[in-house]
């Protein structure tokens, strides 16, 4: 289906844009992408800050010109609009746990991988957080992180040996942002899966053969 | 109406608990409450580790013994069960920006009072990240988060320049997100919401004096 009524603004090689993408990739629902450049520092300029005054990607303008910034919130807009091939979830408790593991993706795996990144990258000095504020980076957190990287993984791969998913027998958002989370931790911060971790590596090769993967 | 098939784990001074306390208050849901002793590290404990293995509170227990941790998805399930004062939105449109605002709430305060408390107090050593992994406090953070929270009191005072709650013109669960932030900020690292902010001052007074603020 194409919604083009409604317009994402991403960066191509930004993997909070790469949440909302394989999202709708999943959903079979074509939205119109509109790239910021990021390496130009587009999200800084005028034009994008009218859009989202956070300057970050992405963002999904809808009919009526408002913005929605943050990636749950822009999943969950395309979730209630689109409902079918549910990805948020069914029942009440399927919603609740989805809810939980995604988060817990989120917050140990690729909040944990984005601070390592920002703390340590040239290019990101005085830019530790992404946002309208400059914060300084602090060297000794790309340690912490990526030892909470690690951690996500042998974690991940307790919860794989149990379930085919992250959040049970049904693929959800949690296995998007756990699938962009080991993405980005091999790119950005050279973490690969350990081959001792079985379990994650048979959910890793089969999440991301999906064709949603590649968009 | 009684939830008494439900049983909140929670903590008396937990500021997640209480983002689950308030937010059962403002839809008049009871559910029996079980204290878990933050303050003896019961929540460490095997009996609590079998409801939570991340050895957090909150944790919702519904009638088939399920654990549901992560203070959203405690509320989705919530608001799914007993939808009467919804406090996620109603439209798409709603429950998106509802979510956009509950998320910079949570992660530009909530999150940077939480990070300055935990680098910082010596009953924390090793623990500066909650969870099941031990993490050594990072003492640079501790002035870098008051900073962040700092900066989140005057961009939700300009925001509210514009709306008479945090996501508009309607209280939600990004007013509660708020609202314990600032409670929590004055309590843990003695930041006051400053006098010239007075839009955030106004709202501050209003939401405070409601009666699920004592929850």
């Amino acid at each position: 289906m194409t919604a083009d009524t409604l317009k994402l603004y991403h960066g191509a090689s930004s993997p909070n844009s790469r949440r909302v993408r394989i999202f709708l990739a999943e959903k079979g629902v074509a939205v119109p992408l509109v790239a910021v450049d990021l390496g130009k520092g587009e999200q800084h300029g005028e034009a994008y800050r009218a859009i989202n005054p956070r300057r970050v990607v992405p963002t999904l303008v809808i009919e009526d010109g408002t913005s929605i910034g943050e990636v749950p919130a822009i999943q969950r807009y395309v979730e209630e609009r689109f409902p079918d091939t549910p990805l948020l979830g069914v029942t009440p408790k399927d919603k609740a746990l989805i809810a939980m593991w995604d988060r817990r993706m989120e917050q140990e795996g690729f909040a944990a991988v984005m601070e390592a990144i920002r703390n340590r990258a040239p290019g990101l000095k005085d830019r530790a957080i992404a946002g309208p504020h400059d914060y300084a980076q602090i060297p000794a957190l790309v340690e912490r992180s990526r030892e909470r990287a690690v951690n996500f993984m042998a974690d991940l791969d307790e919860r794989l040996k149990e379930a085919a998913f992250v959040a049970g027998d049904r693929f959800s958002v949690a296995d998007i942002t756990a699938l962009v989370t080991i993405d980005f931790a091999a790119k950005a911060i050279d973490l690969q899966v350990p081959v001792e971790l079985q379990s994650l590596k048979r959910w890793y090769d089969a999440v991301s053969t999906r064709a949603s993967a590649t968009a």
